[in-house]
């Protein structure tokens, strides 16, 4: 059912936790990691779906990548007459919308689908559904080179001696590749600045722990794990010079969604005067939301936080809160880093400059 | 073995997690909470040193109580003749200090042990012996009264309605019962306020979610669980209204060591205008130490932090910081409630009013 013969990079090369491998979507399972590396494919858009919701892939521009991947694979066994095609592709849309709330990428990725079939409309279904997987090819490499200049641009910014902390997994994992606050990271240590990493653990899923420590270690980039709560007295003794964090989705006027804990380091970074950076492809960027607070915040399950590998450690029918993101306002980001430039202070003004280039 | 008579008050009238039974130290261990009500007995400083530093037993005030009936029991077996208790029992009491190097309850606890030995030099070892036991629950008795006195004052300074954020356990389990933060909100209750609390999970050791909660939850005070990185979410909503928390030790200028992540609640509550106060009895003061960053500050093992229940939540041999706890300066207090009264603001000239009253 390939309809590509596009080889899956090699892992050594470019670790990207999505591959498009013989018309199906392969999933670096991210819930196994660290303890282990398995691989999930799937081929149509309803595991693709469930996939995202359940964590298997996370990170924005990830679920951008894989969603489209999504689109294309499900497509492959849709059916030739052409309304029927639409009607199913449509349906796989939606389905893939519902997965999860806060990150815009998907959405973005999804329209771009769209469109492809809204201007091939007239075209034979065969070389629709092979535009498809071009397409999808096309986002996840321009997310790997979108998340290669955010690490130039970013790197520029970075103190010469950078001792930067970062929250939740911005990385290769969460994006096509290569990363976005890891990719300012991993661009500052190719500019040869000396970078180390303190990695908040980020509770409850603990992406810090189990995802940015690995792929830091896999990259022989000095890092130093903390727990959430750390970050703080590291600010006071100057251990930490920069903050650096990925975003879910930015509003028209700067204000940044990201993985909850974000709008205190933030808060932080402030106080203690040190600068706090974003940085996100610019299709985390959401011009439709004009503010923050408009942004949906996802909750997701109790469990989540009571249980941590089957262990639970709080008394069962306690009530808990877990919003899975919050909002930084833009007056406390010092600036947003994108592949075409950075909005320095972030504001309507500034965003808007970045999409005119 | 036994040279006291006192009754172990029963659980369901004061939560104590140190008893005195039968010429023993009886530990609820607070590791097993709150899958687990364990009780364990010693009848030796060096099995009550370790209790203390494996935390089988924590929290600042339930240190000294400890410390105080370990010494207490300890002495039951030294030898009569006075030289050679004295001897063994200062041994005893070194072995207790070594435990853990915070919180100075356990310094003051020990301190109060010897000046009985000390002033009864030259009485018979036996009148010794019981002397150090009703010492040692007089400690005990005093430090529940004076968490009930920190109660009524604390609930006083609280709002009407107080959402409360708390951080680590500073409840009953923390002390001889009653509770230093969680004696103020046991104060705020039992004035009639109705009091919501937040309890923070406080990574890494877990003792709000496994601690915390399960008390609040034993005397139907209502309490949500939160991840230590969601506060600064909720008090930008407004859904905190007041933070309380205790201390392990408190410098003579006011600055306040307690659990790791005190530091960063207390920068978060100034950026939101939200009191900030703390609740610690007066031995919990060390005016011996100037300033907060004279405190000698605790790093633990890694593994409290790579591991939970078993599970491995990062790569193994990730580089790790750990500091048990951090300094808040006496600037981001709004207040110390201590049994005597309110230093407001906390100050070296408020804080050495207290202790003339």
């Amino acid at each position: 059912m390939s309809t590509s013969k596009t080889q899956a990079p090699q892992l050594n090369d470019v670790l990207s936790p999505v591959l498009w491998l013989d018309g199906t979507v392969a999933l670096l399972d991210q819930r196994k990691l660290p303890g282990r590396e398995v691989w999930l494919t799937y081929n149509d858009a309803q595991g693709v779906a469930t996939a995202i919701r359940d964590m298997v892939v996370r990170g924005a521009p990830a679920i951008g990548c894989t969603a489209a991947m999504g689109l294309a694979a499900g497509a492959q066994s849709m059916p030739e007459d052409a309304q029927a095609f639409i009607k199913q592709f449509d349906a796989a849309c939606d389905i893939l919308a519902a997965s999860r709330p806060t990150a815009v990428n998907l959405f973005w990725a999804i329209d771009q689908q769209r469109e492809v079939v809204a201007q091939m409309r007239n075209q034979p279904t065969a070389s629709l559904k092979s535009a498809l997987v071009d397409n999808a090819l096309r986002i996840w490499r321009e997310d790997i080179a979108a998340c290669q200049a955010i690490g130039r641009f970013g790197a520029e910014l970075l103190p010469k001696a950078p001792r930067v902390l970062t929250h939740c997994n911005a990385g290769a994992l969460a994006t096509g590749g290569y990363g976005t606050a890891l990719g300012v990271i991993r661009g500052a240590v190719e500019a040869g600045k000396p970078t180390c990493v303190y990695a908040d653990e980020t509770r409850p899923y603990l992406q810090g722990a189990r995802l940015t420590a690995w792929e830091l270690m896999r990259d022989n980039i000095d890092v130093t794990l903390i727990c959430d709560n750390m970050a703080a007295a590291l600010l006071a003794k100057g251990e930490i010079n920069c903050i650096v964090v990925g975003s879910d989705r930015i509003a028209g006027n700067g204000d940044v969604a990201n993985k909850i804990g974000t709008y205190g380091l933030a808060v932080l970074a402030k106080h203690h005067n040190v600068p706090f950076y974003v940085a996100a492809p610019l299709s985390t960027i959401d011009r439709q939301v004009t503010r923050g607070e408009d942004i949906p915040i996802e909750e997701r399950p109790a469990e989540e936080v009571t249980r941590i590998g089957g262990y639970e450690i709080a008394p069962r029918d306690v009530k808990v809160r877990y919003p899975a993101f919050d909002v930084t306002p833009a007056n406390l980001v010092t600036a947003i880093i994108t592949e075409v430039g950075v909005a320095q202070p972030p504001q309507k003004e500034t965003i808007d400059k970045l999409f005119e280039r």
